[in-house]
């Protein structure tokens, strides 16, 4: 997937009443390869502001402002409403809404400048504002303390749509069957050399293939451990030579 | 699952330098049902870290505040590492990484007390202190903009894991860090009487610890593992006994 798609996303906060936040939520914006922040009515853009920002404050100098919600949203396609509140019946459509795994799996596919809207610090987004939107998204938090600071909502919800983007599993380099084999094959002669009880073996060696498994080790991983594992057995063979 | 899982996680802040961090901090442990914070030499807690922990300052209240990183991980059995920094080889063992995804899929296997260390604001963690990590965790960001406020790492680390265990069932429980530093140090004894080089020795140890912690064993897979150790460390220095 193209990264160009997250320029076609746009911040919105409503009213936001403090200016550090704005500025932290500048730098995640940065931090995640988004670029267009949209304020409406907001607190005064000051010195704290831009130090909150650190190095996104070219964010916040081309941040457009608005003086109504409404004009705010005229130019986008679809609109988020983001918020922690939540009712529980689906009779209450309004606030009825998606969690950020089923949204970020959708929302790639929509035409057109998405706008995520992140309401006051205080009172979050008023009814009048999510029935604009076209879909409400909650970031689920706890039961004992459910409102989020802006900006790590903020943060929360365009780190999901950057790992969504960017996220190509880890190519681990992992090894292939053959230095795997290999592995495996030296573990079984380290059990024959330690005469190792034959009735445990097989599951001994089962243990260690799903451990080593898990583990995952990339090839350099391999040849360090190889690397042991033949030296341990040299040690061994040769003192049973020096032995005799 | 039980949501209990979460108090056996505890949030461990480096040198954080500013108080008002220190606050969004305690309140994003609120938000996703995190209690444990220590302080490792903070900034003065002041009104501001206050009033940015909002409804959290109880977790502020019973921090608990150590003046070395050695005393506040002494009784930890898992230490994570985070960071935005990582090297692209796979030969450099300390900041060799996992990413979000793949770790809260594992952590809660682990069995114990588990911490979560963020580093210092500007430097981050130094290199000594990731090597005393079990596994060093990524967040990936922007490579025009790596570095995330700390209470944004934070947030997104601590949503993760709230998700995680919000909706998916977790298994086996992994050793704790008696067992560990057995296996640590039977594995460094086996470098020592193999003559393995010694200017190797360091980097594979960590490489050891790095595979272990991905592979995140059993008790059981422990025990049988340190079976076969014992018995080979048992073999060479009988051997060599044996010689004389």
């Amino acid at each position: 997937m193209d990264k160009k798609n997250l320029d076609e996303f746009y911040i919105i906060l409503v009213e936001p009443k403090y200016a550090g936040n704005v500025g932290a939520v500048a730098r995640c914006m940065m931090n995640f390869d988004f670029n267009n922040l949209y304020l409406v009515n907001p607190c005064n853009i000051n010195k704290e502001c831009l130090s909150r920002a650190m190095h996104a404050n070219s964010i916040i100098e081309k941040a457009e402002i608005f003086h109504s919600f409404a004009n705010a949203i005229k130019t986008m396609d679809y609109l988020v409403a983001t918020s922690s509140i939540e009712y529980k019946t689906d009779k209450k459509q309004l606030r009825n809404s998606i969690l950020i795994e089923d949204f970020t799996k959708k929302i790639f596919e929509i035409e057109g400048k998405i706008g995520l809207v992140f309401g006051r610090e205080d009172y979050g987004l008023y009814n009048e504002e999510i029935a604009l939107c076209d879909i409400m998204l909650k970031i689920p938090s706890s039961n004992e303390y459910l409102s989020l600071n802006l900006s790590h909502a903020v943060a929360i919800v365009l780190y999901s749509l950057f790992i969504k983007i960017n996220y190509i599993p880890k190519e681990i380099r992992s090894i292939g069957s053959v230095e795997k084999e290999k592995l495996y094959s030296f573990f079984s002669n380290l059990l024959d050399e330690i005469n190792y009880p034959n009735h445990k073996k097989d599951n001994t060696k089962i243990l260690f293939k799903r451990v080593m498994g898990r583990a995952m080790p990339s090839k350099w991983e391999y040849h360090t451990l190889m690397g042991v594992f033949s030296r341990i057995l040299g040690k061994i063979k040769m003192q049973k030579k020096q032995k005799y």
